[in-house]
């Protein structure tokens, strides 16, 4: 028998009507995309599917994902384009043009007040493996996985600030009860 | 020859160090679990696979996929957590308790003042037929498919406000150059 959900006040069966429905990905607005892009293909990884420019609305769309090396990506780009939108766990930064210019500029991160968003997550195969590349890679911690509580567990900066939770799935089978 | 992904400014190849990483899941604020839940799991779908509860810091994390259907979750709780981590295309819903009693009270969606996270993307197999179901369920829109530019995206809200746009990805292999 399949898992069938933990049920909990709200909780209802999925029923046919969203069959196939999958969380292709999460957006969050960049100031500098050379410098979003550095560290998202460098320090995590991720590979540039596509960037779809607006040009009337002056703005840029890169959607990444850490998975290339694992899938069959097309190489002809309308049929990418349509990969990229049936895939799950892919990273849309938005560049509105000329952001990367403007002295002070900084997007809100949804931890500070107003709050709302709080992070996105990298689960990683290693833990320790991974705090020590980006420790070479000078990136910011919110979190090293020593401080606080939650010892497995740690919390980078990206490029604009906004936080990126760090996990090795393996070492969390005790949380909760 | 696989796909080695598009070439800008700041784009590096990936490493052997980030071999693995992927995009585990994104956090949301919710202020009352019950609607949201009602509407994660009956409007989009999605099956409620842990919730932790944090009693001394007095908050609940949800941790919900689509994708339930399409794979062997594990029933046990150690495993199901794991393997919950190790996935790709989760939410996570957070719930500091007692906000669903506070009246007046609200997250910030991000794309007001001040902007910064998004909206998070559904791709559903059939987007007339996802219409259909969000008209039955009373859903608010954003935008409506044919309304605007781009007449193959809808964005609704959920019950806190956040985006969440809706796409078919077979319908989208035009856009950008």
């Amino acid at each position: 028998m399949s898992f069938s959900g933990e049920n909990y006040p709200g909780v209802k069966s999925p029923t046919k009507d969203s069959a196939g429905f999958r969380l292709n990905h999460t957006m969050l607005r960049i100031k500098d995309p050379e410098k979003s892009l550095a560290f998202y293909t460098h320090v995590l990884g991720m590979t540039v599917l596509r960037r779809l420019d607006f040009e009337e609305m002056q703005f840029s769309l890169y959607f990444l994902t850490p998975l290339a090396a694992e899938h069959s990506v097309p190489d002809n780009k309308s049929d990418r384009t349509v990969w990229t939108f049936s895939q799950t766990g892919i990273l849309e930064l938005t560049h509105n043009w000329g952001t990367e210019d403007q002295e002070g500029f900084s997007y809100h991160d949804g931890n500070a007040q107003p709050q709302g968003f709080g992070h996105i997550c990298i689960s990683v195969p290693d833990l320790d493996a991974a705090i020590a590349w980006f420790d070479a890679n000078e990136v910011t911690y919110v979190k090293r996985p020593e401080d606080g509580k939650m010892r497995d567990v740690a919390f980078i900066k990206d490029v604009d600030g906004y936080w990126i939770e760090i996990v090795e799935a393996g070492r969390l089978g005790n949380l909760g009860d």
